[in-house]
């Protein structure tokens, strides 16, 4: 101990959890992902691959492929079946990402014109009903009918609650139980399912695959909540997104739910208006914005999300300590700590 | 023989080929058939029955689950799990309208408001991924990777098949062999598949798949052939569909293929500037069905028709003579006589 000991501010910046150690982990093993990934978007028809490398070439993160190649190292597997596997959950998210551009009307994805922009709405619905094809056949190569059962009805539950958020969309009253079950069919259903597979191949028993499902279920909530409070952050457009898409599509997301929840009388109208009536003018983006952060929205949704992140560590507790694990945990810190 | 015999007209109204036949032989399995269906295309979330059900119910021919029932009887099966096989059938079938109904804009299917008039593109996109992801459920809980793996290929074929077709609109120079390679991928693929999964489904061997596979291929170019010429006769309106649909999307079919090829000089033109340019006005479609009649575009497009559907009931020669066989033979007929 020495008296120029200063304390130190809570993190320093190389303290902050970074992908950079599962990125390392299973750099390998992506490698070979990438490569069927590449491989399976061919076709004869030109424009399947020009769309679809589009979307994929365009730098997502292959969070969900990661999961499954992470949880395969956390259990021990040792074979190559994964790799299709992941492939085929990169093609599944792929599709429904571009059916919800469709569906959004968006603009941009991942900091690039959208391939509904690009392309044109026809051939993006038509290329993610190829990709999601795709997924299926690489799964039935695979052969294992419990990897497609779970997968098969992750994508049926994913559509469920897309279905859903459509319903709830300008629906103000919203409760915070409904917009918990859309996210977790919309986003941690296939998140629990990329994670769960691993255990799957492995063939470990039932606890390891509770295990690697609850991390990922409740690692997809926290992002997905973590998603949602960008959208009414300066961050997002750092991200690549533009701000306030959720806003002007009035998409019924926690913020919202917990700003109107704790609005004051004379601001309840406000909402009403823009999310019920869907009348918006230029300047309520910003006004939403405020009240969201005045009425600690904001903070209160990355709480829960923090609580989300803290559950998905807390499901691998079964699981012997390791690299791995902790680069799992480390996921998880960083889909709530990315947002500041 | 007596002095009062005169000579019938080549055919009499009621030898003309019908569903009749084979509705009756395959009603029971078709009851469960639709039991299934409409247990399956149920959710929580209420507009995934009311938008499915909008399109289910409307009335359809049940075409690619009659010809897995129909196969079924053929093969001499006994047992019940062709019934969740063609309800994916269906439902793969289902999905695939109401994407294209969002591809086309159209806004009229099965003689009433398609499903995106009524519900809007999101949620008749999103629904359809729901009952492609049953489908695929259903699939899984029969346990067959050998049907699985006919379906999921004949999924991706009919998405390429799709994608194709879209690529070639306004292309007025398109091939007669890439329009047969466009409908052979986005509707014979299916037939192809629905026919075949029956003798999987009773451990037949390869023979009888083939044959079954030939039968159903051949089937839905000819009923894919039939469509095409009908969006260009007044005989369309009859069967509950827009005329010049086809048309004003610039799609290219037989039809026009076939009027361009064999146009007088004079005309070409006019065939480059309604598909090329999309460049139509409203007396454009007249001229259209007159060119292509008097280039004898329709007969031709229907003598091919009626050559693929015998080329249909002669994959099944190899198979011994009975009611279902004829029956399966009078679809092909009817598939093609219906335009008259």
């Amino acid at each position: 101990m020495s008296a120029e000991v200063v304390s130190l501010p809570r993190k320093e910046p190389q303290s902050l959890p970074t992908l950079a150690p599962i990125l390392a982990l299973t750099a390998t093993s992506m490698n070979a992902v990438n490569a069927v990934i590449l491989e399976r978007m061919q076709s004869e028809i030109p424009l399947i691959p020009a769309l679809a490398g589009h979307l994929i070439s365009g730098g997502g993160k292959r969070m969900r492929p990661m999961l499954t190649l992470a949880g395969a190292e956390l259990v021990g597997y040792h074979g190559t079946r994964h790799h299709k596997l992941a492939a085929a959950v990169e093609f599944i998210h792929t599709a429904t990402l571009l059916h919800d551009d469709v569906v959004d009307g968006s603009d941009l994805r991942r900091g690039k014109a959208a391939a509904n922009i690009v392309f044109g709405n026809p051939a993006t619905v038509l290329v993610g009903d190829f990709l999601f094809s795709r997924a299926f056949e690489l799964m039935v190569e695979d052969g294992s009918l419990k990897v497609l059962k779970i997968l098969s009805n992750a994508s049926a539950v994913i559509a469920e609650g897309e279905v859903d958020q459509l319903t709830a969309q300008r629906q103000i009253e919203t409760s915070e139980e409904r917009y918990l079950a859309i996210i977790g069919a919309k986003t941690a259903a296939l998140f629990a399912a990329a994670s769960r597979i691993s255990a799957v191949v492995a063939e470990r028993g039932d606890a390891e695959e509770r295990a690697l499902d609850d991390y990922g279920r409740n690692l997809g909530i926290a992002f997905q909540l973590v998603d949602d409070a960008l959208d009414y952050s300066g961050r997002q457009a750092l991200l690549g997104k533009a701000v306030g898409d959720d806003f002007r599509e009035a998409k019924m997301t926690l913020p919202i739910i917990l700003a109107h929840a704790r609005a004051r009388p004379e601001d309840k109208p406000f909402w009403t208006r823009v999310i019920e009536t869907g009348n918006q003018t230029e300047s309520d983006l910003d006004r939403a914005i405020t009240l969201v952060e005045q009425t600690g929205s904001i903070q209160e949704t990355m709480r829960r999300a923090r609580a989300y992140a803290d559950a998905a560590k807390a499901a691998l507790a079964v699981m012997p300590d390791s690299d791995i694990k902790r680069a799992l945990g480390d996921i998880a810190d960083f889909c709530v700590e990315r947002a500041y």
